[in-house]
């Protein structure tokens, strides 16, 4: 089958011919791909930025979103079959470990991250496992969905942090209203009665915030004054999706006394004083793609209708010109690779 | 009344001679002072370094960890009376704003905090009001529990913070088994069923952590490694009362994924790339000095003695003995003044 | 002043001149009427329901539902003054015993209940506490809030107590849609994802529910099955605002294992066999008006318009003929009495 | 093998020769019988009350709380191997399911529970899955720990969840302080800062309840004023392990306002007005067996010393002498079966 590889940090990727993966462990399903999402992580691993973090070995085939339909399955598989459409959770976890018992699949001690450390989706066909997947909806399209498998998560998990800290009348910022961003703005709205203070320079991602609901849309080049006399004082909780250029320290700067700076892009250095930490008592937490239960959660308002997405189409064959497309600010929604 | 007070940043208190306080508002209470703990925010106090954090004209009377007996009340107070033995929460709460009202004093927007905002009780008289004012159980001496008003509850609410976190099996790292540190050890035994890690270079604090009960105690010049040994890859929740010197950045190293860092003690900076904080999905949490119902909480675990508190005593006459003896690790325990 | 008073139970409340209350305490504050609700518990008082529960001699003015504008202030009152709009919260607490430091301010251990145990809103002014008061945004009209004050807050805290149980995809169970029920409807979807089924034989009711959003409506005679099947096997909270008439006992037949059910409306029996509260691992928690709080988090979703409340008004004059309205069924939404 | 068998309801079990248990799922692990223990729920099913609750055909081999060695593993088994010390959870779960998902294993949709509904360990092997063992700590021999798989976490689990809602300060009633009993009080000590009250009529129950550190003991005919007085208006917490002959009533009326009564012990039934649930806000929660994540933190405590069992051993031979013993109070402790 064809795949999108990558043999060398830095270059393009590389439209191989590879064998079709097979099934291997008595709870491996192989899914026929019916979209697999572009993200900023595929920019920064052909960049070489996770070259430490995780071990793989080149060439591999990158796409860690993806979303198909069941095409085989191993003999101990009992919670889906073949042609069951399904959105695939980008950990491939064991189901035993303490962290797998509790929900919190990336903690996963024996996971595997397919499109990161082993062959991922920009392909025909991807090898996970039972656990990974989660069936969707009656009429819910493959290829619509694909970016919730990370990215969407990713967001929802943030937003679900925040949620919980906050109540009617308090107020979240939202840093970055790109792909991640509008999720979590979405679920945000939909998870508590906060009020949701987005904060972009860029007039389109203003736009788009105005149109999903946020009750301030800040702009301008003095963000952090801005929030901070909107909220008479201080936000309760900034979600801050860039992490770098300034963001990461500006998310700080507009928290109220107590408040929760939650990390999700990154790039720059958190760097704050031990005496503000504690005379602001404010909190600073990391969040981490998500879990199974969350994904499961998403898909769910995702068939409601109440967080919506959207997509731009690419064929596979287009791999490189959808990765450049991204870093380049071109990309309508989340691009989305679809096999030919 | 004779009383303690700074005159001058960087210079020793001066002995006074100043009237006693009066009551002005229908809460206020005169407490007449048992003891005055000593603190190492006075020696701050004195060096400057909160001349920027608060507002404050010297002269005045330091002197924020106080206990006694009330002495006289306003007209309108109904909750205790003269004789009483009390301890007072450091802060003069208002009673009415959102803060106070989820009991959260610390964050009242209209308190004051007598001793670094307002004169202090290194003296015989203090004025504070109602809402500030624990009873103490039966045959509890104010002298003995007079820094459980600062320092005590600073270290119990930073305890209870992670004992929230954690469960049998988990690991519990104190940075620092000083006078707060040795009050957090004792109250996180109390509090949860965690294994606590004492980390000190000093062999007398290293004493002191095995006495109270530590299950490891970690001296030597690799304290990163040995915990990560330890507790199989880091532990769940890492108390830091130091906060300078590099103690903040090994508290980090200390983490496993999902872990939690609690800045209590200050001086250095944290400092952490967000990759890092998102990859680990770490939380950097601060904590400031208590409310009043962990204050009570703690009076109740000193009452029932399962908190120690170990005070040496100085002649309100030897303030400046004794900020000397805290500066030069000379005390044994707190020291605490009592007015001659 | 005129007030609406009762002089024996069972028999209609007299509309009788008094002297117009006074400011006796320090923190006391006198609120002008602007509009005081009528509420079930106002019937049930007159039934005779509440004698054993609450100690007051007779005669009395009732009226727990209280908003209006101050009128004249205690001289420690600090946060209002004279012409402010504010909503009574229907306790006057003491700001000082352990409930109202942590903000449950039901459980307050010196409370008082104007117009269940002291003289309340149905007349022209009322004495209450600055503690009780809560100012209204700007342009909101005391009239038309006055019954979330009681009725309210009761809903609203009933709602919070399932949101915090609810995910995306959860089912929650709104037994009784009145009007307590159609604002805990409006506030769970405010407050979280959840799905929320409405049960009520009433065709008017059921109107209601589906205009506010429910995703399904029950109405027949058998609500248990029907909602054991919209929920696959049971809900994951039951909320019941009747209480009685069967509906105590249906709210636990629709729960799932590991649902809770939260009570609300009285007259009835829990009566559930222990072997069931194990096996289904349920839960069974009443919910008591709401504290302080939770009064304002609703006064902002209502002056956000996120929560809307109906209103019929009512000179005191005709104080019988709106409490006969509403134990007849002729009330649309909530009946207020407005000083004439 | 031999096996203890039920035949018919209310009768004796009988000792059969049975063939031994084979590997039939991939993931399916047979061990070696250390200990068994007898429990009052084995009572109960020869009784014949769980037979309206689960489906089993008789005749069958009892036994539900195992413990012993790894004998044989399926060939997807990867975390334990033959020769390792296990306890085995009472449940076998699927790991796919969106409780087990989230650690509540006891609402396995798919969950087999050997000894109630499938053979179970008064045997010499038992048929289980890699999912329900936990490894022993080292020096731990299986037979003295057998009777916390099912027991034990019981026990613990209504333990921690009064944890999670007291304080120090507060109080927690016990009642019933026998097997699952003394295990929740140490638990509870381990696990809070609250003062426990132990009620038992036993003598020997009292002095057991002393010896554990029960802060007070009631043993009189009016325990709930006995407990009233001694908590000052009532228990935060009450956990009921009788659940019958009116301590299920007892329970509730022990509780102070905003309680929680944890229902364990059953056979009576929970009755509670409607009005008494809501006027003092009460709870009263289920609690059922434990999840993975309870038995292993109980085997962490266990494996310190903090949480301590007494067991008395028969021989399999002997399992209808030990039931009868259990049966008239003739255990010291809990009996466990040994296979001969």
């Amino acid at each position: 089958m064809k795949a999108a590889r990558l043999h060398a940090y830095e270059q393009p990727l590389q439209l191989d011919q590879v064998p079709e993966p097979d099934l291997q462990g008595h709870n491996d399903v192989i899914v026929r791909i019916g979209g697999a999402g572009v993200c900023r992580t595929d920019l920064h691993i052909i960049e070489g930025i996770w070259q430490n973090k995780v071990e793989v070995q080149l060439p591999y085939t990158l796409g860690h979103e993806n979303a198909g339909w069941v095409e085989a399955v191993g003999d101990a598989v009992s919670s889906v079959r073949e042609g069951d459409a399904v959105i695939v959770h980008p950990l491939r976890t064991c189901g035993l470990c303490a962290a797998c018992r509790r929900g919190e699949d990336m903690y996963c001690e024996n996971g595997q991250f397919p499109g990161i450390n082993a062959d991922g989706g920009f392909a025909r066909y991807l090898r996970t496992s039972e656990r990974a997947l989660i069936k969707l909806a009656e009429g819910v399209n493959p290829v619509d969905v694909a970016p919730h498998a990370d990215d969407g998560i990713t967001a929802y998990r943030a937003a679900r942090k925040a949620a919980r800290l906050l109540r009617p009348g308090d107020s979240a910022v939202i840093i970055g209203v790109g792909g991640l961003g509008h999720i979590a703005l979405q679920s945000l709205q939909v998870l508590c009665g906060a009020r949701v203070i987005a904060v972009d320079p860029s007039p389109t991602a203003q736009q788009l915030a105005h149109e999903l609901g946020a009750r301030h849309v800040v702009g301008g080049d003095r963000p952090v004054e801005e929030v901070r006399e909107l909220t008479s004082g201080g936000a309760h909780v900034v979600i801050d999706f860039v992490g770098e250029r300034g963001a990461e320290k500006q998310a700080v700067q507009m928290l109220r006394q107590g408040g929760t700076h939650i990390v999700v892009g990154y790039g720059g250095t958190v760097e704050v004083p031990t005496i503000d930490v504690i005379f602001s008592e404010i909190s600073v937490v990391g969040s981490l793609v998500g879990n199974y239960a969350e994904l499961s959660e998403l898909m769910t308002l995702n068939a409601e209708g109440r967080v919506k997405l959207h997509t731009q189409r690419y064929s596979l064959d287009d791999a490189n010109q959808a990765l450049d497309d991204l870093d380049h600010g071109r990309v309508r929604g989340r691009g989305v690779l679809v096999p030919s």
